[in-house]
């Protein structure tokens, strides 16, 4: 673990669960190890150490001694091969793979042809967490099934049966017979039943396949980016959060980039944006691709203008499929393709508050309105997919028209982008691509389900990908609390990645604390909806810090908190004395 | 309007609103005035000035030249006496009003007998903010109602008739033909339909005297705090937010106790509970009092613990008695009394992850174990109401038994004890008193519905007060926000008021900025579940700032901000130039 791990992250640890069917697979997760119980008799009992997600890859390993210059390890590049789909080719800027013959190399493809690669093995063990290790636990005492107590079968049963409904809401009216432990780190309330969440009880790595094939999930892994970690964005897994990074305009060195990258995912970015401008953006995405554990999402066309000098009006299909084959080479992860905004729905921005306030949205519908023709995006999506297809990456259909205030939430023209949205997501998924939908933006608490339904019904559960939402206008400096109460209510409704927003909004640049702010406030919301749609991992966390909370171990409660420097700041600005952390 | 006002909220100005049936009623309000909008011909156009819901009493007036040491105006003095039904009496520590005969001095006795108080017309014109003003305009333009063109209908109605189901929702599809315009200001999308809610599309005194008839709303206003301010709690009515003050062990001055309730109603605390402790605390609370034009709220057995040394075996319904007297009598315009938690319900807090975690449930719970008795707040209940009802104290049902974690949440303990409070509202109801419940707490979010649901059923509407909820326990250092997700989730579906919690939640003292931090952030959270509701003024000021923002106005778009100074400060950051705030 590095220095700001361990400055951040005091008494965690390393660990890595190793898979079963593919056993190079080892999945990294933080160990909290928790200090003892005093019992009332004056002995103590011990407290297991709890696992945590962990985004930071191996900068988060003390054993790690890599630096930026010589980038990550290539954790997949095997596997990637071994797959004997993929060829490398003398890309302009150096060599790289692509696939081999005309099928996907996509996780969609390999999923629907019931294979289960390592990728998808390593996200059902991340997604289990502690669970992993609780199972092996009873195995290992208890080899022989036929001998086993009824203790352990309990245990099992609590890992791998969803809970019941609530007694309360069970029983016709409610009584002390329906009391059950709360006490136990187990425990976990029953989940809403909401048509966007079928969460199981614990993650195999079948589930996993199915739910790609199925298209409810991706794992964003270009065959290009061997030292990405493989994580899954989909509504039946933990929910996640993207952080956005990119120079300005002002500009900031490369390695300022791979550090902004280091600090979002060290306190929990599942993905990174990279939104650089400026002449040195092939250069900034190298540096930040051979240095990310998570996948890295881009938008092209942010690009591809910066190549027409930023004239809107020459950009065409031409340089931006080759901005999008440069960036499929290079291993980015993930695109935004703002491919479903009409030429016809721009008039119905008119009447609106606040215009059309994305900024790909703006630039296709200008290059729409000039050139009187339609989207050059949606023209040519099947050459995209085909693109896509043969390197893996996923692609997040944008919606340029998302609302840029409360009162322009859920009009006609937002509507009417999400409906071909759909289209374009049947069409992807044909050629083998991994897909999400991109949604709003600001939006009223009441008008967020909306958004959600309509997204499961006409993108046919395509993971959703929403940048808050904000729930009013009125805080300007607060907007990581406004979006991040949009965030967790969308997310319990079964949205699958969040994307930050910090304070800054609508403000100015983020800096080191805007940024961990911002992810920190986002997990938070994250894993409020994952507790809301009983993510079976979900609430051990939330038990363990309750439990030392109760029993004043405090160290305990701030190594268990999401950020444990500043709850131990905080406590000892008021109580600073070591006896006041203890007991 | 004193210095931190005209620092914090540059762009406003102190008015007044009279009232009709009581001329001398005289709502204050702070008004942002904005500058023109520059049309693309190089023309201008104004922009009206917003009104904007005010806290801050005369400490916000500009005008206003008085100290903490004479204490503030006595706003309501003529309004009590003049209804006849008081007489002066020579309490121990100076005279003090109290009811003159038998029945109930209250604001729910009035409104039964169909009267409209100075207090009820207050709340109206504060409830309509800018459509007081809106509708004045038309009449006053057009003072003969047949000559009055179409236009000035359109206006009225926009006023008057609540916003018709979003065009989206009532179409069989969607199509451009259902487009409405979205860049009015009046433009407000319709309110979801809850079983809690039944926003009127115009606050009238008659609408407010019907709802605290109901008991579905209050005005807390103690007789003997003519400082007061009148404001309503209930859930047709904005969502308010109460901030707690109160000096610690380590001793703070009065002076500085007055500081911190003029602090927090700066930002916008609609009520303030006083929750000092110490050898000061009868003093501390008069000065609070006599400077306070927002609603104090206390927690009498703490004071009364006080008195017996801290003994909870020695606490008893007498010293309870002769305190919530003597706060009474001084003004206290709210009590939390710990009534509904009964003897047999402390067992069933064995298994709980964290017990019992409110102070006084905890006391309470003490006492009835260590004598084997009922909880004498519960069998006193009837004398309890009659104190309140000869001074108009509004009683707080508190929730002894909420939940400290997401693990406890919902528990027999916890709604056991709802049950009871339900119980207790509707005898405090028959003695005239005015009732609000307690709520929690720490509370998943998918659990969060539960809560309201038996809330509004077994205490019949009673407006609910909760502390949060908080939905995950992870995040000490960042609770404000989880309990604002929590209490946005909880507004939108009729909780009528929210406790603020700081950052230091769980950890320690809050200081001026995380005062600061968690008022906004409860303000963001009220006003999102206002726009979810529908309340009808609330939307008004989202679509003034977003309107600002789309044309670049930032001083408007600052100046109409929950935390101006904030959102300034985080522009001048990164773009720190004048012409970078206009155009």
């Amino acid at each position: 673990m590095n220095d700001t791990a361990k400055l951040s992250y005091p008494g965690s640890r390393r660990v890595y669960i190793p898979g079963r069917l593919h056993p190079d697979v080892q999945v990294p997760m933080r160990e909290v190890v928790l200090s003892d119980t005093l019992l009332p008799d004056g002995t103590t009992h011990p407290n297991d150490p709890v696992r945590i997600y962990d985004c930071s890859g191996p900068w988060g390993d003390g054993a790690y001694e890599g630096s930026a210059e010589q980038g990550l390890p290539a954790l997949r590049a095997a596997w990637i091969r071994s797959r004997g789909d993929v060829r490398e080719v003398g890309a302009e800027k150096g060599p790289c793979l692509q696939a081999a013959g005309e099928n996907p190399v996509t996780q969609r493809h390999y999923a629907l042809n019931g294979l289960i690669t390592p990728e998808m093995e390593f996200v059902a063990i991340r997604e289990n967490l502690g669970r992993e290790q609780a199972f092996k636990a009873v195995y290992d005492r208890y080899p022989n099934e036929k001998s086993r107590p009824d203790e352990a079968g309990e245990i099992l049963d609590a890992l791998t049966v969803m809970p019941r409904p609530s007694e309360l809401e069970a029983a016709e009216g409610f009584g002390p017979s329906s009391m059950v432990a709360r006490d136990r780190l187990d425990h976990q309330h029953a989940p809403e039943r909401r048509r966007g969440c079928r969460m199981p009880a614990y993650f195999t790595p079948e589930f996993v396949r199915d739910e790609i094939a199925a298209g409810r999930a991706l794992i964003p892994a270009n065959i290009n980016h061997p030292e990405c970690e493989p994580m899954a964005i989909g509504r039946n897994f933990l929910v996640k959060i993207n952080a956005n990074i990119g120079n300005s305009a002002l500009g900031s060195s490369i390695e300022e980039e791979v550090e902004k990258l280091r600090w979002a995912i060290h306190w929990g970015a599942d993905t990174v944006m990279d939104l650089s401008t400026g002449k040195n953006i092939h250069a900034t995405r190298e540096w930040i691709l051979r240095n990310s554990p998570v996948p890295i999402g881009t938008v092209p066309i942010y690009q591809a203008l910066e190549k027409v000098g930023g004239k809107v009006a020459d950009l065409g299909w031409d340089i931006f499929r080759d901005t999008l084959l440069e960036q499929a080479r290079q291993g980015v992860d993930y695109v935004t393709v703002h491919a479903a905004l009409l030429l016809r729905f721009v008039n119905h921005t008119a009447r609106r508050m606040t215009g059309i306030v994305s900024r790909g949205g703006s630039i296709m519908a200008q290059w729409s309105m000039i050139h009187e023709q339609e989207n050059f995006l949606y023209t040519h999506w099947d050459e995209i997919c085909s693109i896509l297809a043969a390197y893996d990456i996923a692609v997040s259909i944008g919606d340029g028209l998302r609302p840029g205030s409360v009162a322009d939430a859920n009009d006609f023209a937002q509507l009417a982008e999400l409906e071909i949205q759909g289209d374009l997501t049947m069409r992807a998924w044909r050629a083998g691509v991994q897909v999400m939908n991109e949604g709003p933006g600001h939006v009223p608490m009441h008008l967020i389900a909306e958004n959600m339904n309509k997204q499961l019904e006409w993108c046919m559960e395509a993971p959703f990908y929403t940048l808050g939402p904000l729930v009013t206008d009125i805080a300007p400096g607060y907007d990581h609390i406004t979006g991040a109460i949009g965030g967790a209510i969308i997310g319990q409704r079964g949205c699958a990645m969040l994307c930050y927003v910090t304070r800054k909004e609508h403000l100015g640049l983020p800096d080191r604390e805007d940024v961990r702010e911002g992810v920190v406030t986002y997990k938070l919301a994250a894993h409020a909806a994952d507790l809301a749609k009983g993510h079976p991992s979900a609430q051990w966390r939330d038990n363990a810090l309750a439990q030392a909370r109760f029993e004043f171990r405090w160290e305990d409660q701030f190594n268990l908190s999401l950020d444990p420097q500043k709850a131990r700041s905080y406590h000892d600005l008021t109580l600073p004395h070591a006896n006041a952390k203890k007991a």
